[in-house]
C-alpha cells in the first residue's frame, strides 16, 4: 500500500526562502509524521524562486535565431526563446527542436524540457529551472536529516508533456536518496523503469498546476534502499550529445 | 490523501479469460472493498491475453520497407517492424518513426508508442494492444457495475518511456469513468493536465514490469466527477494526421 498526501497551508514561497525549513514547519503544523524512507516531491518552481531563479525579460536582447523561431512559433516572446537557447547552452540552436507550436530544448546535463523548463513568473519576468535540481534536492534531505533525523528521499518535478497527448505531467528533474531508475530482471533481460518519473507523476495528482498551491507531496510505503549518492543523470538517456 | 493497493496473487491470465471476473474473485480473496470512484488500472498485456491479441511470427511477412529499417534496427526481427507498420494503418511507413535503435509508431487513432505497443510474447509470437483499450476499459466497469453496485474508473495502462530518459512508465491507453484531462484555469489561462497518464504512472509503481504478476492497480481518494462517456481520444493532441 502507497499514501500520497500533500501539505496544506503551504505559504507562497519568496526569494531567499529556506524551503526544507518550511517543509518541516508545515509538516509539524499539518500534524504528519515524516517517516524513514518516505519520499518528497517538491514543485521545482518553489525551489527556483527560493533559489532567486528569476529573470526580468528586459535584460535579455533575443538574437536573429530567436526572432527567426519566433516566426515559427509566434505566440512565444522572442527574449523567452532566446533564454531558452541560452539554457542548453548551444548558441547556434542545435539542442532546440521546433515543432508546431512548441519548443523543445535539450539542457547542457541531457534533460530536455518544453521551453527549457521556463515559465512565466509575471508579465515582464520569467523562472528558470534551479541551477542544480540533484544539490536542491540534496540540500532538503539533508537538512531534515539534520534537524529531524529522518532519512527521505526528495524528487524536484517539473511539468512536462507527451508529444500525442494534450495536457501536462509531472516528471522527475533532481533526486536525492533514491535511485532514479529500478532494475530488475525477467528471463535473463534486465528491464528498467523511471520510476523517479512514476513518483514524479503521481505527485502531480494531488500538486496540480499554478495557482494550486500544493507544491509537496509526501509518499509513503515504498521500499527501497536509501541512497545518497543517487543523481538524476544516471536516468538520462544522453543519446542526443 | 490518495491509496494505492495492488491485488496479490493474481492469477496467470489466458485467452477467452474475462478479466473483470477475475478481478472481482481476486478482489474478494484479498479482502478488498471497492468503493464508488475508486479506479482501476489494468496493464494492457493481460487485457491483450484475454482478448487473444496474440500473433506467431511466422505468419508474418516483411515488406522491403521492414527490410529497410531492420538495418537500422538490427535488434529487432524484421517480422515485428512490419506487423509495427501495420498497426499504424500506414504501410508506407509514414506513421513509423525511426531514430537511434528505436521505432516510434503513431496509431491510427493518434496515440504514439514505442514499437506501436508491441511486445513479445515468447520465440516465435508477439501481443498486440487491446483492439479497443476505451472498450476493453468500459466492459471491465460495467461488469463491476452490473455484479457490485459500484462505480469505478478503468484505465488501461501500456508501458512507454520519453526520449531524454532511460527506462519505462506507465501511460494511459485506454480509460473508462474518469476524463482524462483534468482541465483548471489560472489567471484567466485554462490549464490542461494528462491526469489519465499520472494515474498510470502511479499504478506502474506497484506493478513493475514483467514477471511481478501484479496487472492490477486500484487507486483509491481521488474524487472526480464519474463521466461513463469518457475516452482516450479526447486526450490525444492528433498533431499527426
Amino acid at each position: 500500500m502507497i499514501n500520497l498526501q500533500t501539505i496544506l497551508n503551504f505559504p507562497i514561497i519568496n526569494e531567499g526562502d529556506i524551503i526544507s525549513d518550511i517543509i518541516m514547519d508545515c509538516i509539524k503544523y499539518n500534524k504528519i509524521t515524516l517517516q524513514n524512507n518516505d519520499i518528497l516531491c517538491v514543485a521545482s518552481k518553489i525551489v527556483s524562486i527560493a533559489e532567486s531563479r528569476i529573470l526580468s525579460l528586459e535584460s535579455i536582447i533575443p538574437s536573429p535565431l530567436a526572432y527567426e523561431i519566433h516566426k515559427k512559433v509566434p505566440r512565444k516572446d522572442p527574449r523567452i526563446i532566446q533564454q531558452i537557447i541560452n539554457e542548453t547552452g548551444a548558441a547556434d540552436g542545435s539542442r532546440v527542436e521546433v515543432s508546431d507550436n512548441y519548443i523543445g530544448a535539450w539542457l547542457p546535463n541531457g534533460m530536455r524540457l518544453t521551453s527549457a523548463g521556463i515559465d512565466k513568473f509575471s508579465e515582464d519576468k520569467i523562472i528558470l529551472l534551479p541551477i542544480n535540481p540533484d544539490e536542491s534536492a540534496k540540500n532538503i534531505g539533508e537538512k531534515i536529516l539534520n534537524k529531524l533525523g529522518i532519512n527521505v528521499a526528495v524528487i524536484i518535478t517539473d511539468s512536462d508533456g507527451r508529444i500525442e497527448k494534450r495536457g501536462a505531467t509531472q516528471i522527475a528533474i533532481g533526486i536525492y536518496g533514491l535511485d532514479p531508475l529500478r532494475t530488475t530482471s525477467f528471463n535473463g533481460k534486465i528491464i528498467e523503469e523511471t520510476i523517479c518519473d512514476m513518483f514524479a507523476a503521481s505527485a502531480g495528482i494531488l500538486m496540480g498546476q499554478r495557482g494550486n498551491n500544493k507544491p509537496v507531496v509526501i509518499i509513503s510505503g515504498y521500499e527501497f534502499d536509501f541512497n545518497q549518492s543517487s543523481c538524476i543523470n544516471s536516468a538520462l538517456a544522453k543519446n542526443k550529445d
